[in-house]
């Protein structure tokens, strides 16, 4: 799924509009492991990054267009240093690269992994990025050797992770959440 | 509720039979911030600690008593070293500490944070060990500043969690789990 050949034949790369990334330049602006995701819009280029380094501001503005409250950024940058995974999907522009989607996890590398904070912005929802977002998460995290992956989903969002083969609470596993007072 | 001075009224200490550990015996023992557990049967003590080493196949036994299935020794062992957070519940002995309850914590540290593999042993089930091993994890996880913990429960242990506070997919989260094939 994930086979980077396979964008050749995507009708992607068209003359005098977009042009796919080369390798190279690919990993010259998002780092190792980075991939060009292929997209409905074929005036654009995004592109997964889990090593691309962060814009606390831009990223909280992301998150805050999907509707998440503010967190501070002192906060944030430490959840991220400790994060197992975190994940950008950037517009390209070989100047401004724009964050419009972003997903982490927390775990123990090996036996659990949890999702946390997917979020696409609203501009670009609707075209298939956050179906790729997981993919290329889920796809990281199998890299790791771990089986299984959990994660809390919004009742908004429960179909959107049914319809990619997420099962809700198997075996009457229930979640729990408790907040501190 | 962790107040060690409180244990000296609990009527733990008695002549002949079990006595407390003094503090530093405690730490000696079990390491900073261990805490002794006042315990219905006042002929043993219990101490929690989130610094003494584990012996990988006691933890094994302990966790395959509980029903659980076997895991790797060296899986096991890294998902130790990549967690937030190691509990265990030691029956003390001064030659042979034995565990007897274990959990631990997965997460970032300073936003979220998940809890796994909590067991009590068989044996030492049904006198409240469970509920001040989750007050001690709770504590200790406050202690960094964390405001909301998560956990999965399975479906005979939803009255336990339920009993100690904890809310059931709070606002209609749903918990998801995806399995690698």
């Amino acid at each position: 799924m994930f086979n980077k050949g396979s964008l050749t034949n995507s009708g992607l790369k068209r003359a005098g509009s977009s042009s796919l990334l080369s390798m190279e330049s690919l990993e010259n602006f998002y780092g190792k492991e980075a991939f060009e995701c292929p997209s409905l819009d074929k005036d654009k280029n995004f592109v997964f990054s889990k090593s691309k380094p962060f814009d606390l501001i831009e990223l909280e503005q992301l998150l805050q267009a999907v509707g998440w409250s503010r967190r501070p950024l002192r906060r944030v940058k430490r959840a991220l240093d400790h994060s197992m995974l975190i994940v950008g999907l950037w517009k390209h522009d070989p100047k401004f690269p724009r964050l419009v989607g972003f997903a982490r996890c927390t775990g123990d590398g090996i036996l659990e992994a949890t999702i946390w904070d997917v979020a696409i912005h609203p501009v670009y929802q609707g075209s298939g990025l956050g179906k790729k977002l997981m993919e290329y998460v889920i796809k990281s995290i199998k890299e790791m050797g771990i089986k299984r992956i959990t994660l809390f989903a919004d009742p908004g969002v429960i179909s959107f992770y049914k319809s990619q083969g997420w099962i809700l609470e198997p075996k009457g596993n229930r979640c729990a959440f408790w907040y501190s007072n």
